[in-house]
């Protein structure tokens, strides 16, 4: 069974629309920085350090599908669930819930890769097996 | 063939992280403003009239799936071209693909619902026949 | 002496910019969120109940002046401490203070006022007496 | 008298909060974009193209003063009006005025310099006389 993380988020006014619920884009940059949250606590160093000592620049989005519940408001507390469901050579899969309660809002599914800078182009590299490895 | 509106996005530095290129939910951020501009283009009134006039809150999204193929960055000039694909009875289906020049970016495929507020919650409607009408 | 409180912040990959920083308005954002942290922090219930109860719809920004001294990046851990320092008879003035340990990187003096909807439009009203009491 | 720049910005649903009005840093968010138009719009080339040749990364915010004199809401066509209204050696104060048709509904007065990087940190430097040239 594959590790998972926890994120919190508490919803503040200013995530929210006109019609009083978080406006969707806000859960795609909680469910981004849970995916970050991932890997620091499994261990991984910052980005900025990966980049000086092996050119691991980060884990950029190639595909994300979200499905939304139920509506969140300002005042909620949330957690956002996050695992890894599936490694391939170069790009890997992470599935987030967000919860309030035990109450499922929203989830994602989002296939990423690690990247390097070669000629100036960001380019997916193979998955380091010490990562999957810390991962897992 | 489908009516296909574009909705224009200038990429500003704000929108960029770390690694230089657009922040991902700011993409599905434009998607949502170029849904909205869909159905302005199409002659329908703002969210505040048709709530005052017919009680719709607006198309909260239930399900977005998008896909990332090149990055883009501050200074890119974009474009967001808008179609809906499929109607049900009740939620319909918005493709979106970000494109710069002639070179697709991301897309992304959007099912949302007409809502109105029952005893204080939201609730998907029957798209009205006259709203598809327009849209088609 | 006035009450303070402490809103924390973690700060993401996605709040900072090309140049490795946070971008400004999110310091704005944050600033935001501690303002009405130290409202209920103080024991005022949320803006939908004050309206409900009192027609109290909000605390909009009038003025805000802020200074940057450093800047923070992504993985920092900040503190808004935040203060009511001035009560007029319509509006207040809150001082924010952001610290990364006890290093201070940013400040915002901010005047607002308590708002009821007249006729549709945001009017600002007298400080109710209980409000002060609670958080002075 | 100086030279003014025009920044247009259409208020989009998801920038307006339960209040149904922008969530002020937004406003922010477009200033920044609207002070980085004056310099294209004077003539300067894009960060990454001044960082290549000349070192320079930017323009970060040290202090900037806003007024919200009236709320802007989703539908709403605004204008960023921006001037440098001073230069000094090492910073420049820049004015900008964001109008709805002839009113006029927020200002902000931004000191900002233009920076270096010096052994890994921003540094303030001289303003070069010629992107001073181009821009008076």
């Amino acid at each position: 069974m594959s590790r998972t993380t926890i994120f919190r988020v508490d919803v503040q006014w200013g995530d929210c629309d006109p019609a009083d619920i978080v406006f969707f884009p806000n859960f795609q940059r909680w469910i981004d920085a849970a995916s970050l949250d991932f890997f620091h606590q499994c261990g991984l160093p910052r980005w900025r350090e990966l980049e000086a000592t092996r050119g691991i620049i980060g884990t950029p989005m190639l595909e994300i599908n979200t499905r939304f519940y139920k509506s969140a408001t300002y005042g909620d507390h949330l957690e956002v669930h996050t695992t890894i469901e599936r490694w391939d050579r170069k790009v890997f899969v992470q599935y987030h819930r967000v919860v309030r309660d035990k109450t499922l809002l929203c989830d994602g599914r989002a296939t990423r890769a690690f990247v390097q800078r070669v000629d100036g182009r960001l380019q997916a590299m193979e998955i380091p097996a010490d990562i999957k490895a810390m991962c897992s």
